[in-house]
């Protein structure tokens, strides 16, 4: 198992839904530099459900216990430890027997891989609780990131058949990067919130859920950032988006739109401007031959639909080995889109501190 | 700078275009194990340039001489080095002094991360050329993928706005991935090849180049492969893939549709079949959870158009500070896609060998 | 800063001597393996001060708290995240200004590295408290490595300069190993122990240290575990075991004995015994071209005093930038050497449990 | 198989005794840098053998062609690839059957270890040969520290019962430093060599072959350098080191000598000089906590004797399965001690340089 991520600021994840607590452990922190507490509890804030009836009913006690790492305000150089417990989850009521895995989700091939070992209730280390110390580990790496004067910041680009404009390309204002990255329905066009949220609505009447998109801005990066082939930063923002769960695509710039293009016109020219290089176009997403360019990196990741849903479903029992039926009471949340823009963002910090 | 790939078996890539050679080092290959050189060979050739009028004129000499790692037949367990000497590069005809970027290529960025000392000849180590030890390297990875009953073949998606059909998602027959893990111009569908071949000539003529999209296949892939969160398949392909020039997005199963769908449609069901679990759909694309399930991994990279074209292009003077104009002279490939398939099965079976 | 270890097994320790809590994080445990957290616990205890005059005062309460990665008595997969909290240690009696660096201590380098930003309470990061999750995580893995048959055991080989006698280097018996790998002042010739509790009391009534040696033996090694060259055994344990505080020094086998010695003597006969392969003598303890070769591995770490005495010392002071003299009160552990066996056990255990 | 080193910069060695070539991949390097391969020949000649009668007589072709990474006289931040070719090596005269292992030699171990396929024909991948990437990859790595004002050199220490005088351990002037690091027989007090050639003769007469010790020290180290724990500057070195075949053993600072010390005696204390922290004594050998003190770094490594001696000696007939005799024909190099002083700086040069 790797719950592992970075080679210079290592993130280690740890915990199961139901199990004693969750957290993160945060190795090669710069010693001495301050962090804001507050601003990483408001990032917490946007990723925790139960805010609307869009999200999960359960409350989930998100309040991050520090350990080590951080005295006063500042980083000591030594690990950050952050530990979130849990509560109400000793759960008496159900075993750890797997019997039906709910489709698309990880129940089977978990418990393949871990022999029917793995802790199944809430769907253990594959908790999209888990995602909260993702979002803890991404809040301290922006702050480091924006004293270097990168921000980061994600929109819901599509919930269904619903979209957001797009980020314009080649230059993106700080008033709206500071806006969506404190938003917990991050949108630019924020009309767009009655129609998306009308979709999900649909879906949640119908016992249903949905799927949407998220799309990403990076602004501020210097050019020369990333290495040649694997550890481009399209690879490492790749590697670290995939990590977070539900995401089954991801695309830079212009991205699939490129295989259809002409190099003449997808081609960013070169242009000067107040003496800088930078480019009149950005289908490159900001980055050449795996190395930022200077201009705005530009991500958009996939999102399925939430695989829980109250409908009845085919699947087999592992038990008796024979097709089955299943049909999961209580209510889910129909769609995590909202909630997963401060994760992507989260992740994609986590990627480009681990770049200087 | 980061050439190197795999926490189990190591590869490090090295090499310049116009150096004294190019090659790769694999540390970690399993002792005793048979390889067949003319199979390595056969990949090799797929990548090369140089069979018809859709390819780079430059006639290369692609053999790879084998300095280590291998006695007779079988692989010694020592690193593995291979090495193509490059010829007839050391032109004198032009310096490493950069003055005009080309639109779309490393050419800037790696000017501003290196400071001008990289090898600019030719691309340095950010040309197409290298992706020649990625295909050896990601043969040796398959053939003992194969050993594994794992079969790794991908195809043309698409070329502009001609499009293969797509690959059955749920189950693919052994003779299909045969075929297409032999062919220089891999298609599902062969009557599509003159059509795309026309797109590639219509942009040819315009002194364009076009983009395209390559799918490719994973079979015989047993469930339970892959870590959660940062090491997951998806992650695993996707850094690998990225590290292939020209690659801007890359999505799983159904991928970016999937952002459309309701789970009601998403969910693969599971099945009793032949007593084994499998899914009746497959657009988790063979992967819950970032671990295999069984079923056909299947994942489609987007590819932007050769960057290098003949027509007259808007760019910047380093040396100067100013708006210039770039005319590249000499004849280009316009269209990479068909070369690309060879080397994303390449990158997939470097991801896939290291998570076993 | 890295407090993590290893590739398949990654061990993450946090935490600061007066912080909130200290622990570690385990990644890679195979999934329903038993543990027998009892085991653990009294792994712990032999690690723990405070059972005798030979040790510092402050009661620790060491018993761990495990967040994640257990289930009743297995190993879930998931990353295991132990939780030792502090108690007693928000002292407000001290601030987090170092003056007068303490000699021999990393209160001076640690203060350079991190700028001053570290906390200095206790030693922070590097207070020997910190041990406590190595031997936590060590007797996991020491569980897991029981369970391919191999043994770890140490021994107190010297205090000053009074010796155990050394293992016999080419078998030693169960009996042997398991007595010592239980014992909190653990001795092959219990005889020793009166004679080395006396330098400790000489040295305690001088308000002075002492130091010490450790013996490490593996038993039950298959032969051909380790890498040729930078991850062969010998460097595995040694990055391990140079992870203790205080290790100075390490030799495997006859070790510095070894540079004086003829081939025709140093040389290890093999033989055939009981239809195995086995050498005579076992100079190279256990290990040839850094792989095992079956033999018992033997190998000897040097402990310097601890560096905390109380009598007057020179140092500066950071302050002022001035010659100064020290006096720390309180009473102090003036040997470490017993309580440091159980760590270069699970050191050790660490090291080798990422060869297999 | 694990023949690689380094986060940062990323040593990986390959090749084998008789294959076709040996050499080095080195990922990472500063662009832009000079490098003075005139230089690194010399360290390379260091390590050579035949130069007398204490060596082996095979002669080598040591000149290592670099095929990428350098243009010019500079880094250009690519890998950098060195080839030494084998000659006359692809000998017809003896198989790949290994019958009967040499006492002390990777021999067996790597019999076991690569289940009879790993190439024996010289020693294959474990030959002393393959020390020259080695020092061919440090002499790029020295000549980076020496930028920043990092020296380092080394020199026999022991050989058999004739020592040289030790490094002053707290101030080492330049000329010493400078002379030891281009000596082919580096000695402290040069009136040891006639007595330690002596030594060697006499073993050699003797058909046997001699230990020794090796000391290396560092200067121009800043304080702060290394990692708490598991990256520490000591675990760092340790494991590049006892990547040199033959060493047995290695020591920091008075290392062994400590076990037996008070810690009044042991204690570097502080002192101001000329605005600076220094130690009066340099007990810890430059290291305290892991981190560098900015005292010179200074440790000794045994060597343990060739283990190829022309001597009848004990062993084992593989094939057989019984008790054997193995006499092994030809000259052998009776003391490799001098040749490793070039090879132990290497490798401190290359873990140096990777906790910058």
């Amino acid at each position: 198992m790797s719950s592992t991520f970075g080679d210079k600021i290592k993130i280690s994840i740890f915990g199961e839904s139901h199990g004693g607590g969750i957290g993160v452990v945060i190795d090669g922190l710069p010693a001495g530099e301050k962090i804001d507490l507050d601003a990483v509890l408001v990032q917490m804030a946007r990723r925790a459900p139960g805010k609307d009836k869009t999200a999960t009913p359960r409350r989930e006690s998100d309040l991050p216990k520090i350990l080590s790492g951080i005295l006063g305000d500042a980083l000591t150089g030594a690990p950050l430890c952050a530990v979130i417990e849990n509560t109400n989850t000793r759960s008496s009521d159900y075993g750890n027997l797997l019997s039906k895995p709910r489709p698309a989700h990880s129940d089977y091939t978990a418990f393949v891989k871990y022999k029917g070992a793995n802790d199944i209730r809430g769907g253990g280390h594959f908790s999209g609780r888990i995602t909260a110390p993702i979002v803890f580990a991404g809040a301290i790496c922006r702050q480091l990131l924006e004293k270097r004067g990168v921000k980061i910041a994600a929109h819901i680009a599509s919930i269904g058949s619903v979209s957001d404009v797009r980020f314009c390309p080649a230059e993106i204002d700080d008033a709206l990067m500071n806006r969506l990255s404190l938003s917990s329905f991050a949108l630019i066009d924020e009309c767009a919130e009655s129609r998306m949220r009308g979709e999900v609505e649909a879906a949640r009447l119908e016992l249903d859920s949905i799927g949407g998109s998220v799309e990403c801005a990076v602004t501020g990066m210097p050019a020369g950032i990333g290495e040649p082939m694997f550890d481009g930063v399209e690879g490492a923002i790749a590697k670290a988006v995939f990590g977070v769960p539900a995401v089954k695509g991801i695309e830079f710039g212009a991205g699939f739109e490129l295989s259809k293009m002409r190099g003449s016109n997808a081609n960013d020219p070169f242009r000067m401007k107040d003496g800088r290089v930078v480019t009149e176009t950005n289908n490159c997403g900001g980055i050449l031959g795996g190395i930022s360019n200077g201009m705005p990196i530009i991500f958009r990741a996939a999102i399925k639909p939430t695989p829980s849903i109250s409908q009845k479903q085919r699947t087999v029992d592992l038990q008796t080995g024979e097709n089955a039926e299943l049909e999961i009471r209580g209510r889910h949340d129909p769609c995590i889109v909202p909630r997963a823009v401060p994760v992507i963002e989260a992740a994609a910090a986590i990627a480009l501190i681990n770049l200087f």
